[in-house]
């Protein structure tokens, strides 16, 4: 844990070897707005409810709502931002979960923290960290929660 | 399933109803250049291997390849216009892996199927639909693949 700590004061990357289960991570905060939400949904996800403030109060969400993947992706910016794995930020694979919508205006900021650590058998430069992703509103409401299986490699 | 494939020729909304366990939709195809994986990496997933042919050879992928979420993105689109669900394409998570890369030129298609029909127990008016989501590459290669948790409005 010592080393870790060392490792991240001086600026310096994450290894396998660095990461402790329970180790957390938090990123500064992004504000999405109306236009930003439409504009994701019209590229990716072009359903009323992402895309006009009318038609969205008839849906099931009552109200202007970003994509989930909209949320996912400004996710991932805030983890690579907040989370220095040597190698980069390089998933297999994980869950997702959206116990509520990001509205417009919503100002939303990413904690992570290590659930697991497994270095590879067949591999020995590398293991698997999975790692615990809440996104969470300016009222503290967790708008999503991500496991996410990252690729890292083992110093040494 | 009378019903269903009725509805669909019809060019209509499907309800739970009318969705049975091993019903498929195919989307049409997505081709992603270069230029466009850049753009999304910038936005949402700023790393080197997403942003750059030159550094992108000496990481995992030993190429430029796209965000998970970039294909995520591209994949939520195709869903969405290929699967008439009444209501719309509404998740309430899922789990998603990535057997390989997406490159540059890649020409994506979705295929989808119904894994379970669950209808809610306390909300008679809908119920949870389980999609299993490939998305394949030219060469007919998985490049995600997406197990989403859908609400779907009950008919009647």
């Amino acid at each position: 844990m010592a080393e870790a700590e060392s490792a991240q004061a001086k600026g310096g990357l994450l290894y396998l070897n660095d990461l402790e289960i329970g180790r957390r991570f938090v990123s500064g905060p992004v504000t999405l707005d109306a236009d930003a939400i439409k504009a994701f949904a019209g590229a990716y996800d072009p359903q009323p409810f992402h895309m006009d403030e009318e038609a969205a109060k008839d849906s099931l969400f009552g109200g202007l709502a970003a994509s989930g993947w909209h949320t996912m992706a400004l996710t991932m910016r805030m983890i690579v931002e907040s989370v220095p794995i040597a190698g980069g930020v390089i998933g297999g694979g994980g869950d997702i979960a959206w116990p509520r919508p990001t509205r417009p205006g919503d100002t939303l900021h990413a904690e992570s923290e290590v659930v697991s650590v497994t270095p590879s058998r067949s591999r020995p430069d590398r293991g698997m960290v999975l790692l615990k992703t809440q996104t969470l509103n300016q009222k503290g409401e967790v708008v999503q929660v991500l496991q996410a299986k990252l690729v890292v490699p083992r110093r040494g």
